[in-house]
C-alpha cells in the first residue's frame, strides 16, 4: 500500500478546504442517514489527545426541541445587536446567522471532559486538549459534509447553560459546538461575512512569524 | 461552476481523514517552503467565529529554540510518566510522544483573543469560540499536510507559561498547539497508540445520540 497522494487526490482535499462554507440558508429535504453516518465517521476519526475521543453526537430533528434553541437565540441576538452602532448595527440585523429551524438536522458536538479516566496521555499541564481535540472532529465532519454537498452552520450566539438544559447535558461534559446541517441553497463563493463587507480575510503572510512571536 | 465534488474527490478527502495520523518519528529532510506555504495557507481557510482569523503561526527552524521546547517536554513527561504504574507506566515510557528535534519545522499555532476588537460577530456568548477556530485551522493543516505527504505531531505535554517565555508570546495571545512538522519515517495503518495496545477506537454508535444526551 502506497501512502503517497496523487495530484489529483491532493486538489481534491485542498478544493474542500477552499469551498467549505458557513451555511445558514438551507433546503428543507431531508439528510440521508447513509450521509449523516459517513459525516459523523470522519468526525470520529479526528486526531485526540491519548486517544480519549472525548466526543458525543446529538443529532436533533424534532422542531419543538429546534424551536427552544432558536429562542435561546433569539433572545441572545438580540443581545448581541446591542453592540453595534450606526451602519455596523444595520448589517448585522440583516445578515441571516443560523437555520435552525430550516435544517434537516441540528447537532450538538459535546467533550466528556472525564471520558478514560483522570489520566489522559498528554493531557496533564494543557486541560484543554480534550476541547481541542473535540474542534479538530468539528473540522473533520465540515470538511466531509463539503463533499458530501451537505452544508454546516457553528451557530454560536447560544449559552451553554441554556443547552445543557434543553438537551440534559450532565455538568462534567461541555457542549462545544451547536451545529445546522443540511442541503444549502447554494455555496457561495466566498464567506458570507466577507462577501457582505462585514470583515475581509487577512493576509497570510502578516501571521506568520519566524522564529519568535513578531518577527517577520 | 459546478459546487458538486465527484466520487474520487469525495473519496481523496475520506483517504485523507481516515490516513492522518499523529507522527512523532521524522526523517531530517527539509521541508519545502512551498509546502509549508500552502499547509499554512489551508489553515488559514479555517471557519473562524466572526471571520475573525484570531490565529498566528510562529514557523521554527533553530536546534536551539527547539533544545528549549525539548527540555520543558523533557521535565513535564518525566512528572507525567509518574502518574501510571506497573505495565502501564512501562508501556508509557516506551511511547515515543514527541519529534521536536528531528522535525525539520516546529510551529507554534497562537490565538489573539483581542483581535478584531472587542465586539466580534458570533462571540458574545461563548468567548472561546476564537480557540475553537484556531483548532479548525489546525486540523485543516494536519489533512494539508498528510496529502503533501508531510507528517504533524501534536506535543501537548508542554506548559504554556514555557512557550509564552521561549516565544516571547503577549499575555493576550494563547498558545493553542505545538506541531511538529516534516516527511515522517512511516505513515502508520493505524494510531500508535491503538496499535500499541494503549487504547481502543471507542465504536461510533455508542457516541451517537437522539434528540437528548444518553438517549440511544
Amino acid at each position: 500500500m502506497t501512502h503517497e497522494f496523487s495530484g489529483d487526490e491532493r486538489a481534491a482535499v485542498y478544493r474542500a478546504i477552499e469551498e467549505r462554507r458557513d451555511v445558514r440558508a438551507f433546503r428543507t429535504d431531508p439528510l440521508p442517514d447513509a450521509a449523516l453516518q459517513r459525516i459523523l465517521d470522519a468526525a470520529h476519526h479526528a486526531p485526540s489527545v491519548g486517544f480519549m475521543q472525548p466526543w458525543n453526537f446529538i443529532v436533533v430533528r424534532e422542531p419543538a426541541t429546534k424551536a427552544r434553541v432558536q429562542a435561546v437565540f433569539a433572545r441572545e441576538n438580540a443581545h448581541a445587536a446591542g453592540r453595534f452602532e450606526g451602519e455596523r448595527a444595520e448589517l448585522y440585523r440583516s445578515l441571516k446567522l443560523e437555520g435552525i429551524m430550516e435544517a434537516p438536522v441540528n447537532l450538538c458536538v459535546t467533550c466528556d471532559r472525564t471520558r478514560s479516566g483522570p489520566n489522559v496521555l498528554g493531557r496533564n499541564t494543557i486541560i484543554d486538549t480534550d476541547l481541542y481535540s473535540t474542534c479538530c472532529a468539528i473540522q473533520n465532519l465540515w470538511l466531509a459534509a463539503r463533499v458530501e454537498g451537505v452544508g454546516v452552520g457553528w451557530v454560536s450566539i447560544l449559552r451553554n447553560e441554556d443547552l445543557r438544559e434543553i438537551f440534559g447535558i450532565p455538568g462534567h461534559v461541555m457542549p462545544v459546538a451547536y451545529l445546522c446541517i443540511g442541503y444549502p441553497r447554494e455555496f457561495l463563493d466566498e464567506p458570507e461575512l466577507q462577501r457582505r463587507g462585514w470583515a475581509e480575510r487577512v493576509p497570510l503572510e502578516t501571521l506568520v512569524y519566524d522564529e519568535r512571536w513578531g518577527a517577520a
